[in-house]
């Protein structure tokens, strides 16, 4: 009988650090989290991010050497010309030395790769891309993350830093982005562009009905606000939706033509409102796709994973071809 | 002593069908070129093709048992479900069996490979971008054709069909393009777009030096004319230039951002404006450029080799990696 196979994740974000132990199924058997209170120092940063792995191993059972080995996903990508870590908004970090912080904290292997990279492996190994080797996938959240698997293994650009989908032009000389630029997919394609877009239409007609009812009801409005009135067919929100599809649909067809993915994936909060936006999405995506009526276009569907995903990616980073562990 | 090794390439375009025998220093050793003579019978083509490139063989003196393999640059992609060459519009072909056309016609393995593709690869191997591994080309003509080197091999995408450069999105709801979409790089940074942009101009500035220039050399404006018009001073053709430049920069920001090559090659007309064209484009792609500051951006240069580039690229497609020919 073969012997099983473990793997341990960590995905260091904002908020927690989350670490399990994925088995060779790709199933995750055990799990433990904790804040991250990213305002402290990148010393004890580093410690909990050791020390929640190792917990997590110690909750599991496992001897530390039944694992294979440590695969870490950060919210920024690795230089792999100078090993450092470029820029992690969240921890204030900058070209940071992760590789010598981490280095012999663990006896194990261990692998780095951009969170958004290890969510699309994620669900490529055991989610809604599973059996799929060419995988293009959004995360449409607070931003718009972005990640691509060529041929079963995870592409980064020539020198790593690269698939950047949230900052490619979608539209151009348009919004400012988070990141300076102007026209990223990010600043039409994230929840954020969305909520500004709402705020924005809500003042040109303060006399809708979705105004309206967003004040009577002195809410937020949120994303889910937004969905849920364009489902009752609240023609403001609707329309909001509807440009919201478009951009969404514009910005697809760029990477459908460039990769021609197998299937795209897609994530974060707004993916959770199903077919009203998968629906129109599929046709506006078939639309605005160049050679679509000769060539179709590649399946749209929702993440399965949610946040599993980019630690069950984490954990498996050994499996995939980059290495940038520069001690193996 | 090592036997040299010969290929046979050819490119097949709307006007000409041009053979060559390559070496394996990546040199063109023999030529041949018969006009196409577009509007004939595909079967009368496909004649042509196997004539021409068996006439340089004789030319070369070589048998054509030293020549190591065929390779052919077509106007068009290969579907590689169906193996069916999807659409030359020059030739009015639409899902053509290229394949069964050539089986058989000469006693070589055969592969056959998007034009632009075959340029990018021939410029990767012998030219502007010789000892890259990870090249991105745009050709700026009639159309925008593109190609993309990853880590030494033609990157088309999962299917074959993808990297279609020029029909990526630029300008969101932008011009309408050649392929029906709106807003494709190709719309802008064609010189077809810049001839649109510049009569446009003319007409709202029927005053400007630049349209009296026009207007009394009695001379139909072209892409040279502009650029030189440009680099006299003239202002009306300096904002043409100015604002082409843009937007290229902005479609070059978005493959960056996605693969982050080592270099990137321009060719076409357009390409032959040199410094005045490189230099302000390489600022604004500075510019425009997603982390441009901390991760900086690929050297962009002209193409080395012309029409040549296919023809070479296409003489080589044995040593790629993916091989379309059904029959190996």
């Amino acid at each position: 009988m073969k012997n099983k196979k473990y793997y341990l994740g960590l995905d260091v974000g904002g908020t927690n650090l989350a670490a399990a132990i994925v088995d060779d199924n790709y199933q995750i058997i055990e799990r433990l989290k904790i804040p991250s209170n990213a305002h402290r120092s990148t010393a004890e940063i580093i410690d909990n991010m050791v020390e929640v792995s190792r917990g997590v191993v110690a909750k599991s059972g496992l001897e530390i050497s039944q694992i294979s080995s440590w695969g870490i996903g950060m919210p920024s990508c690795i230089n792999i010309k100078t090993n450092l870590l470029v820029h992690a908004n969240c921890f204030g970090w900058k070209n940071m030395p992760i590789y010598d912080h981490l280095e012999g904290k663990l006896p194990l292997p261990f692998f780095i790769e951009n969170d958004a990279n290890c969510a699309v492996y994620g669900e490529a190994l055991a989610g809604a891309a599973q059996g799929y080797k060419d995988v293009l996938m959004l995360t449409l959240g607070t931003g718009v993350g972005g990640g691509i698997i060529i041929d079963g293994k995870i592409y980064t650009g020539a020198d790593n830093m690269g698939a950047e989908l949230g900052h490619t032009k979608l539209v151009y000389d348009g919004e400012l982005c988070t990141c300076g630029q102007k026209g990223c997919l990010e600043a039409y394609c994230s929840l954020t562009a969305l909520l500004r877009v709402t705020k924005k239409t809500l003042k040109l007609y303060p006399q809708s009905d979705f105004a309206k009812m967003v004040d009577e009801q002195n809410i937020e409005f949120n994303g889910e606000i937004i969905f849920e009135a364009a489902k009752k067919g609240d023609p403001t929100a609707s329309g909001i939706i509807e440009q919201y599809i478009k951009h969404l649909a514009a910005g697809l067809s760029t990477f459908i033509t460039i990769f021609r993915p197998s299937i795209i994936v897609l994530g974060g909060g707004i993916a959770n409102s199903g077919d009203f936006l998968f629906n129109p999405l599929r046709e506006e995506v078939y639309k605005a796709t160049f050679g679509a009526d000769m060539i179709g276009v590649p399946p749209i569907v929702g993440a399965k994973l949610g946040n599993d995903a980019g630690i069950i990616g984490a954990a498996l980073l050994e499996q995939k071809s980059k290495i940038f562990n520069k001690n193996l």
